[in-house]
């Protein structure tokens, strides 16, 4: 059995099957994990087919014993590019006339062999389609979020229990994650956009957190070496150095964010003022996170009220760094709609999950900032990461 | 600076030119990050240009200061698709004829986007004009390829150190792999094939090993849920157990990939048996390592050495896995050629690296097997997985 019980799935299968029908797509096929993971509850296969009209099938390319005991779809196996089209016109009834793959996620080599392999069909896109049917998040869905963020709760004992002056961040980064890995996290974080990577996350002081790296985010750490430019690298923390913690919660594939500060005796006045305005920030957030509320207006009150506290030039990363965003969904990955950013018009809904991660880049100081996870409801908000936002101090001996 | 000195970028751009002149491609569009650090020793980029003639040109969407400070390559911001399609004109130095996308990891929407930026340009595949370049490693890849496989027998040293009765493989693995954190592996492990996943590794115990997952793989563990089937679940280790143990070591983005076996106190004969046969088929893979040899045929030659073994129907899990192979090439990636496997024609040479892993899947008992990382040299081979080879029996009590 997946992890969900099996109506879960079905009712997933029927909303993505309406909304091919309203576009008039007669087959989706899908070959990105987590999208076939989020419809059948398996990650154990090469292809799932979703008619607009019938049931699922999951075409299996090896080992389908695995996927049968877990998908919450027929498991049919296949052994070669002429049998994988004959599942999918099974799967249709029919040769489709339009077929849909997430063009964001589907190599070109796949789409161009769909192509082939399907040469009377239009061939679009569902990226758009399958985002917005997992951005809207069910109970249990959630209840796995609130899981992950609890991870992170006991990530931030953990450090704080654990940081000492002349430590190395690699050091302080290991034992958090022995932590997480111990409350079940699986070690491995799922992104969507092409190129992008992610660790568990990272615990950096100071001038480890700069220069902003090219991703979306505004901090992922130096890492050991240019191969790998994530997490933490062999720097030691000194007294009063800011920290940063950011982390990712995971249980059962789903993903929490949170950013913490620590500091090893108290941090620079300057560190502290930013932070606070940060919390300031982040409440002001809050007080707009619930149905209804429009995501680019939200990124711009935050503006508005990191500007209003004298935090304009250096609102995550400022102009320079060309962040327009203060948060963004998460679940399977970590980089779901909805995008609390500039000019996005989607509005909040009842069972988004949103990571909000007001920060400011201090000249000389690095990083400092907060980040919640949390979970729109009908009646607002619910924070799904519920540690202690004051900033750890942790005595230097 | 690069992990390497600059000649080395220099030298692998040439070579890449080189074969794009011969193919009439005027312009290489490198979007994916193990390329694009693989040619000029940075992940920070969106987009690496590399003319058939001139010089690379490293397009970078934001936060080009890190780049600028890693890369073998003139650095240039761009803010928008128009100004991405400037520098790759800029970079060419005309408006290109014929322009080249990996198209095995450039996805659908990407290489759509090319196709209307450069709307007079062809299109063409350049993935297997890499793989074929990367396949030769430098001594300077061999040498961080050594020190990960060094990194491994530390790794089996640990876990022999560590393996207890009613230990969790969780546990077990979670301390491994702080090990292996410890001498510099960043904990994420890069596949190119779309879909596939990997964590660092697994220590796991008889039943775990088994079912076969849908991956290429013999095992990848059963994980913690069905949401990220890989790695340790929690069962317990038990007396007598064959504990398949299976790790990649990783330094400066270089992988290394060991198996080897351990149980508490003496394992079931038809294991040791298995195991000494296996390392038998390793003993004749090794005989036929060396420049010119077909991978093709060192498939075949394993395969006959099982059959003789009496191993026939479950070497490499036999008919009904379908896995044809018995080795990989490896090195920024786990999934690089040559392919020691069925009908490959590939000849080895000098400065390949291929992971040679024999196992047996033995019902009841789970998978048993071994693996080396090797190095083709001039002269045959040079293993670079120096531990033990033999069974590691760790007393029960």
């Amino acid at each position: 059995m997946g992890l969900f019980p099996p109506e879960e799935y079905t009712r997933r299968q029927a909303l993505l099957a309406a909304e091919l029908a309203v576009q008039e797509i007669d087959l989706a096929i899908l070959t990105h994990p987590p999208d076939i993971l989020y419809l059948s509850g398996t990650c154990q296969a090469s292809c799932l087919f979703l008619p607009k009209s019938g049931d699922p099938l999951l075409a299996s390319r090896r080992g389908a014993e695995r996927a049968r005991a877990e998908a919450a779809a027929r498991v049919k196996p296949f052994r070669d590019s002429a049998g994988l089209a004959a599942l999918a016109l099974r799967a249709c009834g029919t040769n489709p006339r339009r077929a849909a793959l997430a063009f964001d996620v589907c190599r070109h080599d796949q789409a161009l062999r769909w192509r082939k392999l399907l040469p009377e069909a239009e061939i679009v896109d569902c990226a758009a389609v399958l985002r917005s049917l997992r951005q809207i998040k069910s109970p249990a869905e959630a209840a796995l979020i609130r899981l992950a963020g609890r991870q992170l709760d006991g990530a931030l004992k953990t450090a704080a229990s654990l940081l000492r002056l002349g430590q190395s961040e690699l050091e302080l980064c290991i034992r958090i994650e022995a932590y997480l890995r111990r409350k079940g996290h699986p070690g491995l974080v799922r992104i969507r956009r092409p190129g992008f990577e992610s660790g568990m996350g990272f615990a950096l002081a100071g001038q480890s957190t700069l220069p902003l790296p090219e991703t979306d985010a505004i901090c992922t750490g130096p890492g050991l070496s240019p191969a790998v430019p994530l997490g933490p690298g062999d720097r030691e923390f000194r007294p009063g150095e800011p920290v940063l913690m950011d982390y990712l919660g995971s249980c059962g594939g789903y993903l929490a964010d949170q950013t913490r500060m620590l500091s090893l005796g108290p941090p620079p006045a300057e560190a502290s003022w930013a932070y606070e305005a940060m919390r300031q920030v982040l409440r002001r957030i809050e007080g707009r996170l619930g149905p209804g509320e429009e995501a680019g207006a939200i990124f711009q009150a935050a503006c508005r009220e990191a500007r209003l506290l004298g935090y304009e030039d250096s609102f995550m990363g400022g102009e320079q760094a060309g962040l327009r965003f203060v948060g963004h969904g998460l679940g399977l990955e970590l980089d779901e709609p909805p995008y609390l950013a500039q000019g996005q018009k989607t509005r909040l809904a009842p069972g988004m999950v949103v990571a909000v991660e007001p920060k400011v880049v201090l000249p000389g100081l690095g990083v400092v900032g907060i980040e919640n996870t949390y979970l729109v409801t009908e009646g607002g908000f619910e924070c799904l990461t519920p540690a202690t936002e004051d900033w750890r101090q942790v005595p230097v001996d």
